[in-house]
């Protein structure tokens, strides 16, 4: 409770900027995925493409692989575009729906895609 | 997690209504006061007033307090207008820096103010 800036509001953490392992800039935060009953956010929507011959598009992000950097004020995940690219992406009407009946399935996606990457989920 | 829309976006809980325990509109949810590093969202912000003789204010609500109703599509809250009217407000630029030194304080004030209202904070 003593930590400088312990709380974010959701409006700023929606359009900060997402940089890959490298520096890049691969797209910004667009929405937040939160646990209607705990309040737990289990993923950021990353808005990612517009290059490499990719349109853009919505990626599910674990919360715990966003790590923020000062000093490019957003946030850092480890991860290239590459590895974006593959991943898990749905489309905007898919992602209003999460977490209904398919969303077991869809959140072992993620997390399976993922696990490699970053922490395993809680 | 085979339940339905377990998952809501922040985009959606921002803007939807609150009531109070009479069922009577006492504000919308602003946006969400969220933990950095874990990802619990702390507070719903909620933008009440215009009434009583009060303008517009903003309350940071411990998310537990909040209870969706389906009937009425937004939140309730087991609290009148007069216990808000009484409850910790802040103004904007506070809300944006909060989770700064101070915040401790105004935490302790927040869930004190509530937990005769609801759950203590976890």
């Amino acid at each position: 409770m003593a930590d400088d800036h312990k709380l974010i509001l959701a409006s700023r953490v929606e359009h900060t900027p997402v940089f890959d392992e490298e520096g890049s800039l691969i797209g910004h935060v667009r929405d937040l995925s939160i646990d209607r009953t705990s309040g737990q956010v289990v993923y950021a929507i990353l808005s990612f493409g517009g290059f490499l011959g990719i349109g853009k598009r919505l990626h599910p992000l674990p919360w715990d692989i966003l790590s923020y950097n000062e000093k490019q004020h957003g946030y850092v995940v480890g991860l290239g575009k590459a590895d974006l690219a593959s991943a898990p992406h749905y489309d905007a009407d898919e992602l209003e729906g999460f977490g209904g009946e398919q969303h077991a399935r869809k959140h072992r996606d993620i997390f399976e895609y993922y696990g490699t990457f970053g922490p395993p989920p809680i």
